[in-house]
């Protein structure tokens, strides 16, 4: 007998036959006897909806209620999942964010969890009943509904699985869990059994698509495990957790790829003290966030600067450029959008040295030229040309036995 | 500068046009100096939806999951009036229910409201400004989300008017006040410019479509004068209040029909005790309301006791009646669905005898026969033959004099 909190994204409960389909899975659960708090999203794309009816009223939108208006998607998807469980024979209840008890600061669209008063919770589950919780949402102390910007309701579920002390967290989607490659891309991809949090967390959009980076870092900070699922089918999923948790003959975990990928190089940049601060605060401060920088190696005082950012800031991007190669005395700059990131991904790597010697090889021998590298303590991420991009990933994948369990 | 609640019904917020319309009405109203407290209802038919949702997901309908699906409506719809408001460059702010103090107790689908708290709207009014709550809700004690029934918005706004103590209460809906008559029925029908709560609630449909008697009750109980207008036109409309604050010198104020009536008789009851009890119980346990009773002069200790009931609860009545009759031994019993009722309403009913004979002359010189009659202290009504309801409304309307202001 197990406490379980598990969530269901919004194409679990997009209508209502999904919603009865989910209900027998939570019945089932109960069934095996365990006690389930279940933390739902808004139903398909009634936030999208909602959206567009606040735009409809023109002008600027008030963070304060565009919270107040969407909020009430996920307090209608937690009701009628309740309703359902009920005509199912299950005693459930639902609960909007503020009557579980979620406390958060006032930063409206994006507001961040602050503490979690978890009596309510608690008392209806000493009652024996299935607590249903909107996601997404929170209270501030002010007592102002607040949502927790996108993939709130994955963050929502891991602080109340922390809150309550939960045995289990399970995150359901409409994947089976974290493979190995996009198996789109590479045909043996597998699916992983555990990944480290910070395998995860670096597995960036191949791992986003599953699981918040905002939950991950929560479940990492609380030390809890939390298992990514499919609500649409059996399969065992994939369990987030601690490294030393999991088998340690692993050295990459995951070969992971970034098409939303565009390069840009200025060229002779004088070297000066403060450029490069001047270039990248620019860009900051017109929102766009630069991913990789190489600064070439210097001549007669002036150096080349290249980084990457994402394909769809391009446009945004250019103008700034523009003007800073004037500014900062630069000869000329060039970009180019017909670039990829292939990354591996392994917390085995800290203590195998030479691994990334080991992808550029892999490249090599496919010949793809690498234009550009960046590192972390359990990542290797190469710029390469992206019509080559199923072609490395599948070299990676298979230089590093991923496709054998 | 007065402190003014008003109150918007659904379908003055049926679409962001209409929202942005009232919002300008609502504009101008602060802008004339005044505070505002705007009580809303949801949006157009966003409730039936919401029903239908909860229809879907089939069996027994928890009531307090309803109430929490329910009440996102009016949520909706505050948030996007204090948007549309702000954008107009009005500072607004719209409050739930519970933010808003509204305690009721915990009879789901038809909560009464037990307290309001009105620190948060009066802090809000103190910041200057718009304060725009969601109608229909309130919270129980135990921090539950429940709705107030059939009109719940118009009680709303009584309750918060009278809670923070409002020089003036509107309630804005699509017609332009109380008429004497119904205008449809009787061309030369006048809008009232006072009416009192009795005479309000003793005009019965004719007033509910205005507004609900259970926010008239409260209006009456707690002594607050309450303004019906219409939202999409300037013109001035009615004022329910104390009978002492009007005109007295008016003997009756209206003339109301029902066509929704339908009669039973049932003959040669054996006059025993209890054996109207039995009959009534049993129509009452079957959730029929009986409106009219007459019962006959007896003969040789049997008398014909006749009854009115709505006309769509005849099917209803129709078995329950057929077995009484055997039950308590009676002959034999009639029905007809083709009567109606007309009354006349009038607080200076009380003061001035005779008003009851002027009614019958009236209904005689245009030869319609009287079926059934009851009155009350401020209200005569007849069954007639549903044929000459018109015939009879108009008779009246002009026997005394509502033509003429």
């Amino acid at each position: 007998m197990s406490l379980i909190v598990a969530k269901f994204g919004g194409s679990s409960v997009a209508d209502i036959e999904r919603v009865k389909t989910i209900a027998q899975r939570i019945k089932r659960m109960q069934d095996e006897g365990n006690n389930m708090v279940i933390v739902v999203s808004a139903m398909g794309d009634t936030t999208d909806e909602l959206i567009e009816l606040a735009r409809a009223t023109g002008g600027e939108l008030s963070g304060r209620e565009m919270d107040m208006l969407l909020a009430t998607g996920e307090q209608q998807s937690a009701a009628l999942l309740a309703m359902t469980l009920n005509n199912a024979g299950c005693d459930a209840i639902s609960l909007t964010g503020w009557q579980a008890g979620i406390v958060s600061d006032s930063t409206y669209r994006k507001a961040k969890i602050s503490d979690i008063d978890t009596n309510r919770i608690q008392t209806e589950l000493d009652k024996g009943k299935i607590v249903i919780i909107a996601g997404f949402q929170g209270i501030t102390p002010g007592g102002d509904i607040t949502t927790l910007g996108r993939g709130g309701s994955d963050t929502s579920a891991v602080a109340i699985a922390v809150g309550i002390k939960a045995d289990r967290c399970q995150i359901y989607s409409d994947v089976d869990g974290v493979f190995t490659a996009d198996p789109r891309m590479v045909s043996d991809a597998r699916k992983l059994q555990f990944i480290s949090y910070e395998e995860m967390l670096e597995m960036a959009i191949l791992g986003a698509m599953i699981m918040q980076p905002r939950a991950v870092e929560c479940a990492m900070l609380n030390n809890m495990d939390v298992e990514v699922l499919n609500s649409f089918n059996d399969n065992p999923g994939t369990i987030i957790t601690e490294e030393r948790n999991m088998e340690q003959d692993r050295v990459v975990s995951g070969v992971a790829h970034d098409l939303n990928c565009a390069k840009i190089a200025i060229f002779d940049v004088p070297d000066q003290p403060g450029i490069a601060r001047t270039l990248f605060k620019a860009l900051a401060e017109n929102g766009i966030n630069v991913d990789m920088v190489i600064q070439s190696a210097m001549r007669n005082n002036h150096n080349d600067i290249a980084f990457t950012i994402g394909r769809d800031e391009l446009t945004k991007a250019l103008p700034v450029v523009e003007e800073l190669v004037k500014k900062i005395g630069a000869s000329d700059y060039s970009y180019g959008d017909n670039v990829a990131k292939v990354s591996i991904i392994g917390a085995g790597m800290q203590s195998n040295p030479g691994v990334a010697a080991d992808m550029f090889e892999a490249l090599a021998d496919e010949e793809i030229n690498i234009d550009m590298i960046s590192t972390s303590e359990i990542r290797v991420s190469c710029i390469i040309n992206e019509d080559q991009t199923q072609k490395a990933v599948i070299a990676l994948h298979k230089k590093f036995d991923l496709d054998r369990s």
